[in-house]
């Protein structure tokens, strides 16, 4: 028997190569008159937004872009954004760019809403209204955010990384167009794809999984088993950038309804305190991490195993073997090492344990333990932190 | 190249056995302090309706029932609807029923919300104003209307069955309970459920098709090749009714975002003249439309044919085999056959092939046609429903 789920009223999906330029026509069509871009300075400057400014100018639109969204956001840089946003006479809000760009922009978009300071919103459900219309687009495929109602922020007192999630944070309409991963950096392309890989494991094994999301994790999972490597060997080759664009907002849209596992609980305090970037934390934390579930979740693990192995392995692994859940675990090192993006925290730099115990005590009180298929506690945190030091 | 595709914003789904209890709460949430059901006659009459109305009890919540909806439903009877809700004191609708309910209540809210006539809101995207908050609970496993944003008159002047469709039409919340489908008789079970089947494969095959929706349409396929045959035989039990209903929704979501094709054409105006089962004139339609589409989708019908295989058959069609497309319709025509219904149009009560001609006309100017994989023109349609005659 199914046990109950829900499946959130999300954004309107616009999928497709191109479709960025129709995101001036959707904000007139919402009745945006002068939105806000808002994204970060890389993007800004490397021309990726390219069509979707001369988009807006299409439809006739005047917007102001502000490009000061800093990596994992903090509360101060997210009020800065609220403060610009409501200096500028714009009454909508168009977040593009990766997941820092597209929580800072709901974060702001909260702030405007309904005032106060970004801590009151903190968790879920807190947000009382609604926030000025949104509209995101990626330009990156790895957070999903586009297509969740939560956004991630650095609490610039507490050191942790707080969720804030509410139904009224989704965006009205994503517009996802894989043609804006063109210009991405190779480590960002690898980096963000683990991130997509990562939700969409977490997703289908989370407590919360039910059978709509762990249909749609799977196909994420096949997408990115399959493309993932000519993915990162050059991100403007069509049929690879619409595959792991697609699986990115899979894996977005699942686990805003699933919730996440203890990659996440871990990712976020190695984020919050030696700034590694979040797909290449996930990346380095989700071997172990599937060590760790294994037990629970053979048959999940089974079922993606042929999924991930390298599409040049001629022998696919039948799922029915006993060998099958640790070949799923194994291709997904293979993955790592492939993309080329760090596979230990020694390998991203991190050179001693310092810090450990605080971390491994902030992710075992992260709300992602809750959907965790195992159980885990301060001390299995902190033997994941040591099992990540060196792999 | 992944072509262009949008995914609607469609419903919140809360789906699961005894989640009808919770109705009144979401009623509640919505800001509804007297809602209206809409329902027909038999549904009100054979106590399904009750743990829906237990929960509007526990959550303080008065309501009016408005049990008067009739099958394949009339602009007419959509009008007096509407009026009893405007003379009710209601300020929301639930629409707890089969496809005709829940058609009835949105053509009914939209004439509340916006006034007029029925047929000023026909085809896409011509109402201009919200609608009543309108929740639906579905008490068959078939129409998918729960999560789409159209709804189905027989024009009572025209004699035919209009499309009126629009984004403001989708209900805020879809509480799809497989359990309010135990008290279902038989012949209602398996019409619904084929009506379910055929939005699966027309979505699949839609030319608006796209990997988001034939994935979950090829999960529904699967859930209803495996549980069709448990299903009709006792609707009361709990794993074959959560698998069909959950088909019947995803076929409803997938079908909302990409239309479907001309089995719906023809079931359209077979009901209008004749008032066949919408389910069961679709299940009569459709093996010789998969016959008249067989060449532009051999790859879509090879890949179900395993899907679709009576259960108890220990061989599996393999789908690269040259037969596989072929061993999809002969699947079903043998489910068809299984489940008790008529296979032709004759075995349901046709005994002549007078109005035809115009039936056929009808078919051929219907909007389905736009999105069928093969183009039907006037004499496609009429020799496709001396096929239906005799099978």
């Amino acid at each position: 028997m199914i046990a109950p789920f829900q499946i959130a009223s999300g954004p309107r999906v616009r999928f497709g190569r191109g479709e960025a330029a129709f995101a001036g026509e959707e904000a007139r069509a919402l009745g945006i008159k002068r939105p806000m871009i808002i994204t970060d300075a890389g993007v800004a400057s490397c021309g990726a937004l390219g069509p979707l400014t001369r988009g807006l100018e299409k439809a006739g639109l005047d917007f102001h872009l502000y490009d000061q969204v800093e990596a994992d956001p903090s509360d101060e840089s997210m009020a800065r954004a609220r403060k610009t946003f409501e200096g500028s006479g714009c009454d909508g809000i168009i977040a593009a760019g990766g997941g820092s760009s597209i929580d800072t922009a709901k974060a702001a978009g909260v702030l405007v809403g309904n005032g106060g300071k970004i801590h009151d919103y903190y968790g879920f459900g807190n947000v009382p209204g609604p926030l000025p219309t949104l509209i995101t687009v990626p330009t990156t495929a790895g957070t999903g955010s586009e297509v969740t109602c939560s956004a991630i922020v650095t609490d610039s007192i507490q050191k942790i990384k707080a969720v804030m999630a509410s139904p009224l944070m989704f965006a009205r309409v994503a517009v996802v167009d894989p043609e804006l991963l063109s210009l991405m950096p190779t480590p960002i392309a690898a980096g963000t794809l683990m991130d997509a890989l990562t939700h969409a494991i977490e997703s289908m094994t989370s407590r919360k999984a039910n059978p709509w999301t762990r249909n749609l994790c799977l196909q994420a999972i096949a997408n990115i088993g399959q493309y993932a490597r000519r993915f990162v060997e050059n991100p403007a080759d069509p049929e690879p950038a619409g595959a792991i664009s697609l699986a990115s907002t899979w894996a977005g849209h699942c686990f805003t309804n699933t919730s996440l596992g203890i990659v996440h609980s871990l990712s976020h305090p190695i984020g919050v305190y030696h700034h590694i970037h979040h797909g290449t934390s996930n990346a380095i934390f989700l071997p172990p991490v599937m060590r760790f579930n294994l037990q629970a979740v053979r048959g999940d693990y089974a079922q993606i195993a042929p999924l991930l192995q390298n599409p040049s392995e001629a022998d696919r692994v039948d799922p029915r073997d006993e060998s099958a859940p640790q070949v799923a675990i194994n291709s997904v090192r293979s993955l790592v090492r492939d993309i080329g993006i760090s596979a230990t925290l020694r390998e991203a730099g991190i050179t001693s344990e310092e810090g450990f115990e605080t971390m491994a005590k902030d992710a075992a009180k992260s709300p992602q333990v809750l959907t965790n298929p195992v159980h885990a506690t301060e001390e299995d945190m902190l033997s994941l932190l040591r099992a990540a030091m060196n792999g």
